[in-house]
């Protein structure tokens, strides 16, 4: 069994009412959103959102429904911004299943995506807690005002910082990852330290999270990941990889080309993919990595040790070892 | 004076502290969204919903900051929900301003259309109430459900029942009028009954409000509307009058023509406006707009009498002698 299945057996209880939460509550009669619910929420995810966010609650007694309510409304939240970027981005595949946009119109699929945002933000009300809600819309203030400031960069002439970049995926995952943890926490009744301890494990491991995904995005080869390489860089996306490498090499003409979407050739994508590869930046950013990793780690050091905690220990090893 | 100025003098001096709160909670950094907001906000539109909000919480006393808040997360919303209308229908002009999908890209207008539903969120938020924070979720799955019906019927080949067009238009509407009276009742403090009545008074109005705007797209002349006789017809929208005339005349080839959207040229517009004027048709429908209004009327007439309900009871003698 991996280290993600291990941890997600543990909350395997809980998600069949989780996913039922995010089926629950749409209108009778609107048997195409009933049906796009089902499809969005059948197609799954590795619902790790949910799952942090039921572990840092678990920490002590809460009231399951609740927490299945918190739970489904992190998790739709996720999907409903999904759906509006894969609208946005063209995307026509999310997890090896085609996305809305590919069958539904773009006002139907800007709709689809406005009705999970409400139907999210009313499980988040069901927990009762205001300032669970309060966080929750925050939460998408800061994903949906990520989303613009990367729109708002495009076409610019120069290759983003480390620090943008940091920005830029605190806005697009760990935001949610500490939100999810915060949330949690809040909900469970914990003590003021231990809910801020656990924002803290959320974000550093979202970031971890967020960094890893993109360097694989570096490695291995076409054929194993599934999908080409550098696909990031090919849509104009600079991660932290490219940043690295442009910090040894400033203004590598195809970098500059990928970022200004001016098109870049699958050779030239090849040959800086190996210069890249070569120069040590792959590495360098997954030392940035592990040291978020740690960081999530020296957090959960901080909470009180249960099955739990040590599961997500072994997560966040895995996380690290990611086959990369 | 007119009686529209006339209520909303009542709430003038909070209008500018509704207006703040609309801008306020913006990243600093996000130049281009507060350039947005600013232009929004700046826009203007009549504020009726905030105006009826406020007018139901000042029953009694009631915290000014929290009142605030939630006027413009009404008014937020509202604005919110018009962005990605627009963008939907490709309007061009919104109150006479060009609409934010003219100068934006989709993906931005889109982003924006979200961020100003999170933000709405966060103000109802503000009220610290959860069942304030419940009913507004609701309310925006009803006007997104109420849209994705719309949507959902496109193209279908008959005239839509009454019923129908009423349940359309309490989704459009009422539904934020009623949820703007409820929740300003119920942050007063309200007893549940008078909370019930405001609601329903809100949900009345709201109903005769959007009739009468149908109907004067099929009165007056053109120059006076200052846009084309029916326009909603031209794009496929039938109201009422048109479905009061189809149940006389039933499947009128150019009304049928209109909402299977395969293109009616102007002259059958004239022709069929002639036609639906004749039958009497646009006189029922004010007609049933007139009692809406009237049992907006009682349930106005079981609240505590004061300047607002008298204000109220003007304003619905204007809604009902609009100019038409």
């Amino acid at each position: 069994m991996s280290r993600v299945n291990q941890l997600l057996s543990l909350v395997a209880d809980d998600m069949p009412y989780v996913d039922e939460k995010m089926r629950s509550g749409l209108p009778e009669k609107h048997q195409d959103l009933r049906a796009v619910v089902d499809y969005l929420v059948g197609a799954g995810g590795k619902r790790i959102r949910p799952a942090l966010t039921i572990m840092a609650a678990r920490m002590r007694p809460v009231e399951a429904e609740k927490l299945h309510s918190l739970a489904a409304a992190v998790e739709l939240l996720h999907t409903a911004s999904l759906v509006h970027d894969d609208l946005i981005d063209n995307s026509l595949f999310r997890r090896g299943m085609p996305t809305l946009n590919v069958s539904w119109s773009p006002a139907a699929t800007i709709l689809m995506g406005d009705f999970l945002f409400a139907r999210s933000a009313q499980l988040a009300a069901e927990t009762d807690n205001i300032r669970i809600v309060n966080i929750f819309a925050a939460t998408l203030m800061t994903i949906v005002g990520g989303e613009l400031n990367q729109l708002f960069n495009d076409g610019h002439s120069r290759v983003p910082t480390v620090d943008e970049y940091h920005e830029r995926i605190y806005a697009k995952t760990a935001s949610l990852f500490a939100a999810g943890t915060e949330m949690g926490s809040i909900l469970s009744g914990a003590p003021e330290e231990e809910i801020k301890t656990q924002r803290d494990f959320g974000y550093y491991l979202g970031m971890a999270f967020q960094i890893i995904d993109d360097i694989l995005d570096f490695r291995g080869d076409e054929e194993h990941i599934g999908k080409p390489v550098a696909n990031d860089l090919r849509q104009g996306i600079a991660t932290l990889p490219v940043m690295l490498f442009n910090q040894q090499q400033p203004d590598h003409p195809t970098i500059l080309k990928a970022v200004r979407r001016e098109g870049v050739s699958d050779d030239e994508i090849h040959e800086i993919v190996d210069r890249i590869r070569a120069s040590g930046s792959v590495e360098m950013a997954m030392e940035t990595a592990v040291k978020f990793a740690r960081q999530a780690q020296d957090a959960l050091n901080k909470l009180p040790g249960n099955l739990y905690t040590k599961a997500i220990h072994g997560l966040i090893e895995y996380t690290i070892s990611r086959d990369i």
